[in-house]
C-alpha cells in the first residue's frame, strides 16, 4: 500500500486518543498512559500489526469484562534478583511495563533482574519491554508464549505458540539494536494475506492440517494448519524453551489453553506469560566502555562487504529505529481502514478522531 | 555408515584413555578428568562430530603450547550473582565445567547465577554444561561464540559464527529436555558431506562467495561461501545476540578473530567467549512442582497427534538420551578412521588404545 496516499497523525496525537479511549473504557489514568504509549509507539516504529489498528479489540475486550481494567500485579514470591508475579488477568501492556521496571531495579542492586509473570494478556511489540532498559544503558531480554500457531515438530495439533523473544543492547552513537522476533518462518498475517490474494507460498512457511507441507496459504492456517518453525526442529525447540521458561516455570496457562484476542473468553484470564531479564554491563566492561565496544562492533558488520545486490547491511532493530525518526517527522501513515475503525470507536467513546465528531 | 561394523568401546575405557592422554599432554589429573568425561560423553550421548574424533587435534594444540595446558581461570569482577572471569587461554571444557559451577553456586545463593568468561577456547558439545545444573534441579542455559561460518544478512564476508545456545531442564519420570542449536539451518560439516558424495544442497543452505545463494556445497562453504541462519534474518539477529552476549559483553575476541581448532594460532588465545547463567525453579512453582509440570508439559507434546507418515513427537535431547542409555549398555561405536587415530595418538604418547600396543 503507498504510504504517501494515507492519512497521517502527529505521534502524541495518536497517543491521546488511545489513552483517551482506555480510560473512557474504565483504564486508570496512569495505566492509559502506559498503555497507550506503546499502542502508539508500535506505530510509530512501523510495526503497524500490533498497534492501533488492535485498539478496537482492546477495548471491546475491556467492556467485555474479558481483561481487568485497573492492573493487579501481586508478587508471589521475591528473592534477591528474582521476582515471581500473577497478573489477574490484567492488560499485558501494563502488566509487561511494570514488571519491566521491577526487573530494572533488581539489576541496579544485583546486576542482574528476572521477574516472571503468570496470568498476564497480549502485550503487543515484545521489543518495547527490553527497549526500556535502554534508558539505564541497561541490557534488556523478554519471552512469552502466545496463542497457538504451530504444531510439534513431526506433529500436526495447533498447539505450540511462535512465542516471541526480545533483547535491546544499548550502543553509544549507533542506534540501539534490538531484536525482536517469533519462532514461525513468516507469520499467520502474511499467510492469511496471500490467501487474499490468491497467491502461493512457498514451501516451508507452514503445514497443512496432517501436518504435511503445504503451498496452499488457506490449508497452512485458517484450514486448521500450522506455521512451519525456523529452522525447522531448531525452531520447534526454541518455541518450547520459550513455553517452559513462562508457562511452565510459573505454572501458568499453556498455549494450547489461550485464545487468541479475538476469540470470546468469558474467563476473564487470557494467560499470557512473561518472562524479563535485565543484566548491568557494569558487571562486565563497565556501561560506557560497553557501549563503546558496542560500536565498534555494529560498525564492523555493517561496513562489512555487501552481497551482490544488496544495498546496505542493517542491524536487528535499525529498519524500525529508522521509520521512528521519520514518522515523528512527517507523522504517522494510518491505513484508511485503521481510520475509519478509529473514527467509529471515537464516536462509541464520545471522544472525536482526528477531528472527527 | 552402519554402526553394525564398527568397533564398540565402553564409555569408562573410551573416558580413561582420554584423560591419560590429557595427562601426558600436561593436563593436571582434575582438568584430565573433567574433559576426558565431556569428551567421551559427547560419543556416548551421539554427538561425534565433537567427540574423541576431536582428541588428537586437541592433544597437538597442547603439545604446540597454542592452549593453556593447567586451567587458569581468574576473576575480574564479582556482583552478588553475577561473575566476570578471564580464561588466559585455557581448554573451553575446564572453563565451561569451572563456569558452570560457579553459576550453579551463585544460584544456590541468589535464585539466579550469571558468570560470562573471555579468552576461553572450544568447548566442545554446549549442551553438557546446561546439564551439569539438573542434578541440582535447576535450569541451566549456556551461549558461545565460534568460530565464523556466516555473514551478516545482506553480506558476503563470512565475519559472524553460528554461536550456540543450549538450555536444560529437569523432568521428574521423562528425560530432562535439552535444546543445544547453532544458528545456522545445517552445520558446514554436512557441506563438505555433500560435496564429498558429488551431491547438490538445496537452496536456504549457504550462499557462495558473493553473497548469492547456491546449491553448490564447496561455493557454500569451502569456496569461500557462508552457512545460511536459520529463518532468515531471525537466525542472523541470534547470532549477533549471541555475539554480545559473550564476546562484545566481556571485551572478548569476535567471532571474526577466532580461528578454527585446525588452524596455526600462536597466540596461545583461541579467545572463544561463553555466557552460562543458572535459575533455580524454587524462585518460581518449586523444584518439585516445576519438575511435575514439565513432565506434564511434555507428555501434552509427545501425545499430540503425529504428522501424517511421522513415526513419533520427540522433545530435544530424547534422541541423545536414547542414544546413551544405548550406548552405555552396548558400547560406544567408534568409526574405522578414528580408531586408527587414536591408536596413533595412543602410540605417540605411549599409552593403549583397545588393547593395541
Amino acid at each position: 500500500m503507498e504510504k504517501m496516499d494515507m492519512e497521517r497523525i502527529a505521534f502524541e496525537e495518536l497517543k491521546n486518543f488511545c489513552k483517551q479511549a482506555y480510560q473512557r473504557a474504565g483504564v486508570p489514568q496512569e495505566e492509559a498512559e502506559i498503555v497507550a504509549d506503546l499502542l502508539a509507539r508500535s506505530d510509530l516504529r512501523g510495526v503497524e500489526t500490533h498497534g492501533v489498528t488492535r485498539l478496537p479489540i482492546y477495548i471491546e475486550r475491556l467492556q467485555k469484562g474479558y481483561v481487568r481494567a485497573k492492573c493487579q500485579l501481586t508478587v508471589i514470591k521475591e528473592r534477591g534478583p528474582v521476582t515471581f508475579m500473577e497478573a489477574h488477568g490484567s492488560m499485558g501492556h501494563v502488566v509487561g511495563h511494570r514488571a519491566m521496571e521491577i526487573a530494572i531495579q533488581r539489576a541496579e542492586v544485583y546486576g542482574i533482574g528476572w521477574v516472571s509473570v503468570k496470568d498476564s494478556g497480549h502485550f503487543g511489540v515484545a521489543g518495547l519491554f527490553p527497549m526500556m532498559a535502554l534508558k539505564r544503558d541497561f541490557i534488556g531480554y523478554v519471552v512469552s508464549n502466545s496463542a497457538p500457531m504451530m504444531a510439534p515438530w513431526g506433529g500436526r495439533d495447533r498447539i505450540i505458540g511462535n512465542n516471541p523473544l526480545s533483547y535491546a543492547f544499548p550502543a553509544d552513537q549507533y542506534p540501539p539494536v534490538v531484536v525482536d522476533l517469533s519462532c514461525s518462518v513468516v507469520s499467520s498475517g502474511k499467510l492469511i494475506l496471500c490467501r487474499k490474494k490468491g497467491e502461493k507460498i512457498p514451501l516451508g512457511w507452514a503445514f497443512d492440517k496432517n501436518g504435511l507441507p503445504t503451498q496452499d496459504p488457506f490449508e497452512g492456517y485458517e484450514g486448521g494448519g500450522s506455521l512451519a518453525p525456523i529452522g525447522g526442529h531448531k525452531g520447534y525447540a526454541l518455541a518450547l524453551v520459550h513455553e517452559i521458561l513462562t508457562a511452565v516455570l510459573t505454572g501458568g496457562k499453556w498455549t494450547r489453553d489461550i485464545k487468541s484476542l479475538y476469540e470470546e473468553d468469558r474467563t476473564g484470564i487470557q494467560g499470557t506469560c512473561h518472562s524479563f531479564m535485565v543484566l548491568d554491563p557494569d558487571g562486565f566492561l563497565g556501561r560506557e566502555e560497553f557501549k563503546k565496544r558496542m560500536d565498534r562492533y555494529i560498525q564492523s558488520i555493517k561496513e562489512s562487504r555487501k552481497a551482490q545486490d544488496s544495498k546496505e547491511i542493517l542491524m536487528p532493530g535499525e529498519p524500525e529505529y529508522r521509520t521512528e525518526l521519520k514518522f515523528l517527522k512527517e507523522g504517522i501513515p494510518l491505513a484508511p481502514n485503521t481510520v475509519k475503525e478509529l473514527i467509529s470507536l471515537g464516536k462509541s467513546l464520545g471522544i472525536s478522531f482526528m477531528g472527527s465528531k
